[in-house]
């Protein structure tokens, strides 16, 4: 959305003078309060200004960006996870790693029984493995993996927005997208339902783009 | 931007019958074109109206979804890229390795003398090579690379959004961003400017809910 210059300076009178009165304003600008009132609903309507009865107008704080920003809050994680692809902590490294070309992923999520996280092995982690010069059709991945509780994890109904920024924190590539298991313990009893990486937020950010 | 209840009934008229004048709208809804004229500036100004004199309003295809994906199309990869990291086609896959792991990017640019693309090399790549039990002290990055002109670039006056798109289609974690070399053959002499990757996508996506 585009500000007219007319628009851009009833912001800057209001950011600096607000709360003002319609008519305030439009003695600022030598212009009747009719020919404002377009402009006025405009800008509150883009959620840039508010308006409140018998005080006036006063800027929101709101910038355009800040509402492109409000819809990238309203995406949750649970509408763009991908499956997971898991294994058990049992696993060989070299399994992990034939696991990983063929499902082509660049995270494994390691499961015990019932689907419950126990940690997480990234491509990273198996490169480092394979260089070391250990016996890696002996070694099991969970002697590798990054083990609970220092996984770093995602609910379904957490917006997407807070996905990216946790892979860009902590500096991970995906993140196992999880919810409590009934009647366990909150901390220790995730249940995995979900992956969601980079590849992930990366399409969003395409759809984003085609206007869909 | 959200549409109050009056405004998305004026967009579903346009939209079945548009072109049509402010007058008939006003006759559909029973209400006065004076009533509507603030309505009919906010659909406009948001860019999903547009009005032509004698003619009348139509529909004009944007979404609010189409303002947010023209904002994404704005941003050009330039303004968002890393700096590359790069080794010579002779660098052995163990040196590889060992500069991924310091250097800590997912991919790295092969380059030849000018800084001029020669290939690139993923950890993927590097995963597979260590796997398959040949001497990576000797082994060439020149050998298992994905050699130009089958490397995927981007241009830095390109849009993020073809950056994005390109890394979803082709299936790749990052690209070069090149330019082409003055007086040398456009699609063989691309000086590596920069690096962009899912990571630099991720970190934007953040940026932008941040609603700077």
């Amino acid at each position: 959305m585009e500000l007219s210059k007319r628009q851009e300076a009833i912001l800057e009178i209001v950011k600096k003078e607000g709360p003002i009165t319609g008519e305030q304003i439009a003695e600022r600008l030598s212009l009747t309060r009719a020919t404002l009132r377009p402009d006025m609903a405009i800008l509150t309507m883009a959620g840039l200004l508010e308006a409140r009865p018998r005080v006036g107008y006063y800027y929101s704080g709101k910038t355009p960006n800040k509402v492109i920003a409000e819809k990238l809050h309203r995406i949750k994680v649970g509408e763009v996870k991908s499956v997971p692809v898991v294994v058990s902590e049992h696993c060989s490294v070299y399994d992990a790693v034939v696991t990983m070309f063929i499902e082509d992923v660049g995270t494994l999520i390691v499961v015990r029984e019932g689907g419950i996280l126990e940690g997480v092995i990234s491509r990273k982690d198996l490169l480092k493995i394979t260089l070391g010069g250990q016996d890696i059709h002996k070694l099991p991945v969970g002697v590798v993996m990054t083990r609970m509780p220092n996984v770093i994890t995602v609910g379904p109904d957490d917006s997407v927005w807070l996905a990216a920024k946790k892979l860009i924190t902590h500096e991970v590539d995906a993140l196992p997208v999880v919810r409590p298991v009934e009647g366990g313990d909150k901390n220790k009893d995730l249940e995995v339902i979900g992956r969601l990486s980079k590849t992930n937020i990366t399409r969003l950010f395409v759809e984003l783009g085609e206007g869909n």
